[in-house]
Order: C-alpha cells, then structure tokens, then sequence
C-alpha cells in the first residue's frame, strides 16, 4: 500500500535546457545548456496548485495536465508515495516550442523535484538511470531528457517498443576548447509537426553517411572540435525540415559557410552552433538579429540537480531554488 | 617530369589486419589487429618480380596485377617518382577473404613501402592523411584502410562522390580493459557478393537505431566497455548477411546470448568478439572449434610502419622486415 506523504513537506529541483540530435545524432545525441528552469514544490492536504513565472507563463495549463505535475506524480508514483496535494511553482528561463527542451526540462525537473520530496521519506529516491527511463518515457525519445537528467554531453539510446522500451545514456565531457552559441528565434516550432516531414525511409548511403558522422561527432565534441565541421553533417532530418524553418535554414547556412559548426536544436527553430573561437562571425550575427534570432553564447548545462527544502507554505514565492 | 628512382633502393613496410564496421558503423568504424603483413621492396633495371610467402601464396596474381604492386606504383606515382622494375616480397600473416583486411592490408602496406623507397630520395613522403585517402580510393571504403594506416581504433568517414571523393579518419585510443577475439573459419567470403545482399533502402528507424549504437560504440571502445553489448547492435547490415554466413551468425549469437559483444569483422565470414573477461565462454570456443574457427586472442594493431633498407639483391630472402 502506498504511504502517503504528510503535508508540508519541500523540495526544489534545478534543471538545464538541452539540444537534441545535434546534426546527425538524430533522437540520439543531446547537450545540456545553462539555462535552467527551477522548480519548487509542497505538499498539500489537497488540490493542485501551479504559479508559473517567466517562459509558458499564461500559456500552460494550471492544472493536473500541466506537466512539471505530471512527472512529480509519476515520480512520486516510482518511489512507491503519494500526495493528497500540491502546491508546484516554476520559474522558467527555457523557452518553449523552440527546439531547447523546455518539456524534457519539465518533466526531468519535476521527477528530480519529486526526488526531494521522497528524500524525506525511508523510501530510495530514483537514481539517474531510472530519471533517465522515467522522462524519456513522458518525450517518446531519450535525447533532449538523458542531457536534462545527467548534464554535459550524451549519446543516448533506445532498446525495444512499445510499453517496454528502455531508454539509456552515456555521458561525455565536452572538449573545454568549445564555444556553445544558441540562436532562439521568436518564432515558434512543434516537434510533432516537424517530425511529421521525416521520410519513412531512407537510402543506405544516407544511413551509413549519418552513422559516420554520430562517431566522429562523439570524437569531435571530447577530443577534436578541429573535426566538428565534417562531424555536424546530416542527412537524415535537418535537409527535410528546412523548408518549413527558412530562417534558421539561412542561418545555419551562413555559419557554415564560414566554417562555423551549425546545427538545428532539436527540431530547430533554434539553432546551436559550435566553435573553437570566443565570437561568431559577423556576417552571421547580422543575419540573425535582423531576423529575431537571440543568439549568444552559453556554457555546457549540469545534471538535474534536486534537494529537500522548508516549506513555504501557500502565500510566499519562493526565493531561488536550491543549487 | 618524373624522377625515376636508380636500380637497388630498398624499403620495407609491415601492416596489420583489421577489423570493419564493429556492428553499427557500417564502412566507417574500424579496428587494427595484430597481426601483420610485411612487405620488401627494390627497384631495379626493369620487369616486376613478386614473391608471396604465407597467407595467398600461389593464389595471388603474380604480375603487375599484383595489389602491393599496384600500390607501390601508386605511391610513386603520387610523390613524383617512378621505377623501372620492382621486385616485391611478400610475407603474409593476414588470412584472405575472411573479412581480416588483406586487401586492405596490401594497399596500404605497398603505400608505406613506397614511401620508404621515396625516403632515399628528396621527394616528400605521403602523411598518414594522404595514405588513408589513397588506400581508400583502392577500398571504395576507409574502414579498413584507415585502421590499417592509423592502428589503434578509427572513425573514418567520405565525403562527395566520383573521382573527387574524399576520405578521412580520426583514431581512438581503445580502453586497455577489452580483450579482442577474433575467430576465424576456414571458408571465405567475397565482400562483393556480402554488399550484394544490402537494401538499397532502410527504415528511418532503422537508420537511428544505428547510428545511435555508432555513437555509443566510440564511447563503449574508449571510456565504457561497460557499455559494449548495446553499443555493438546492429541493423544494417548483420541481419541481412546471416543467412549467407550461417556458421558465423550462430557462433555470433551464441556468444552474445553469453553477454560478450560479439560482431562479424567486416563483412565476415570472421567474427570478432569484444570481452572486459580474459577468456571467452567455453560454450562459445566449443562451438567455434568444432565449426572450423580459429579462435584466439589479438591485440590491438599498430599503425603501418615503413622505412629504408639495404638492398638485398634477387637471390636473398628478406629475413624480417623492419619494425
């Protein structure tokens, strides 16, 4: 039987945006970027309650749906707890709909939050492979949450379908000579959408072009970023997506032209681009902030990080979540 | 105009056998063995003298259809020289049409021996870059060449098509942990015939999953041998040669139901098998023994070595070739 978990009890979660398939690791390769959604909650004698702050403010729902909740229950649901109430507020750095993680980040921020509460408990919180199996299986892919869940770089993987797909990750460190450049436009993108324009299948010579580059692509983010030009090639999604994200199909063009590693962020609108120098070109730069791409530098993302706090109760807005 | 080298330069050259694609890196993955071919070579007054001791020994054309031949030639050719007779010895080690590289092997090895020919010269010798794209315009593929020409463990890679094709690699390190067994039976095998059974086509799913385990393999050989099982499946290729190489595809998944990351060497009928343990199942060695394999230990390949020597005229065997 369930215990379920007393009123009052506090917990935070810290959780990093994320790029996805970073050119040819399609549904594989993943890195964590600083920027990071926090996430506080509390238990309740009852109801659920959701203040938003900052990104999806006003755009989400506040209820039950709301996905930082549903993975708090799904992860209080692994831990073997329940709660009778919530009280859940996010402040959110992460963008939506633009290709940076926003919902893994929500949904590994709500497990790891679910973490701090169970840590008040007997009961043993989830480890990172189970954070690993328990978001992927909310994102349908392991990329975007195995990056949320254990920071830094990842090559991540799927085994099996349906309801006993298994999800895992590798982590990697990132080579310290890269400079990681987001651009995030203003407009917005959905991943079911551009993943609806993927060719059922594909030629060999593309699967074997994009195989090759997923290798070098490990070699060049650990040990050669001189590699990460040829290692950033894709055949596979980025070519078939262009069409519908214009904007960021011309400026990653730009950037490569100018020997500047550019990929789509997951499923684009954003794009990140990886170099070796502190600045991008300013030809690229140009480009996209005429065109409303936010384009800036950011460092490598940390794991999800969780603890236990003090409640607050229901009228005070909590401060800064926990580091 | 070319120079043509005098009568009585010597060189020598020894390279290893290699392992390709190591399960999902269809044509770019590959991994040096040790064992070794080593080939002399001497100009003379004209005409083309060739002796085979070992692996191919009266099999092999004996004229200037010869593929060490053929190298040589070509690496003279690309430094700016030539010869006016050559005569070669080869002494091999390198099983053929097993999947273990002897092609490979044979160009790369008569690359390298002509750059020991070009070093009595001042004419620049080839650089590794320049051996893996030359050796692998021979191949059509940079798998085994690359790790012929770099030892050690490659990502290799090709881009465009046609005669400007380009071909490239990085080396890994692999992790001292893993222990390599190669099994190799007494049939032989045509790659022709094995690509012949190819799609021309695959599921984009399909193309994921390998890629995916492409990446993880890099991880797996350098860092996690922990992860080799996952990182060594395969649906490229494997699946579609099985039926062909029935031998092979049960000592195969004998061993990988014994949880050892087992995959056919390049397009088989060897297998190559990849162990953190010292030894491999003796239900694995049983089968393998009992159907015609040679199963044992190797090391992990050096990249092809080459240089000077003395002249040793037509009637001396060449005693060992230089290291």
């Amino acid at each position: 039987m369930k215990q379920t978990l007393p009123a009052g009890l506090a917990a935070t979660s810290v959780v990093a945006a994320s790029s996805a398939n970073l050119g040819p690791g399609f549904d594989s390769l993943g890195l964590a970027l600083s920027l990071y959604d926090e996430i506080y909650v509390e238990t309740t004698e009852s109801g659920i309650r959701i203040e938003v702050d900052g990104e999806g403010a006003g755009q989400v729902p506040l209820d039950s749906t709301h996905l930082v909740v549903r993975a708090i229950e799904r992860g209080l649901q692994a831990a073997g707890v329940c709660a009778d109430g919530l009280i859940v507020r996010s402040r959110n750095a992460i963008p939506h709909s633009r290709g940076l993680g926003s919902s893994a980040a929500a949904v590994v921020g709500g497990l790891a939050a679910a973490n701090g509460l169970v840590a008040h408990t007997d009961s043993p919180t989830l480890s990172d492979d189970e954070l690993v199996q328990l978001s992927s299986e909310f994102e349908g892919h392991p990329d975007n949450a195995s990056a949320a869940v254990l920071g830094g770089a990842v090559v991540s993987w799927t085994e099996g379908d349906g309801p006993l797909t298994r999800y895992a990750a590798a982590r990697l460190s990132l080579h310290p000579d890269i400079h990681l450049f987001p651009a995030v436009p203003q407009i917005r993108s959905s991943t079911a959408e551009t993943r609806a324009v993927l060719p059922d299948h594909v030629s060999h010579v593309d699967a074997r072009f994009n195989l090759s580059r997923a290798a070098l692509m490990v070699v060049a983010l650990t040990e050669r970023p001189d590699l990460l030009m040829a290692a950033t090639e894709d055949r596979l999604h980025q070519p078939q997506r262009a069409a519908a994200l214009p904007a960021s199909a011309e400026y990653l063009s730009i950037l490569r032209r100018c020997g500047v590693a550019a990929v789509l962020s997951g499923a684009g609108p954003a794009v990140i681009a990886f170099s070796t120098e502190p600045e991008l070109p300013a030809e690229a730069v140009q480009y996209g902030v005429a065109h409303g791409f936010a384009v800036g530098e950011m460092a490598v993302g940390q794991g999800v990080r969780w603890a236990t706090a003090q409640a607050v109760g229901g009228d005070v807005r909590v401060a800064t979540a926990t580091e």
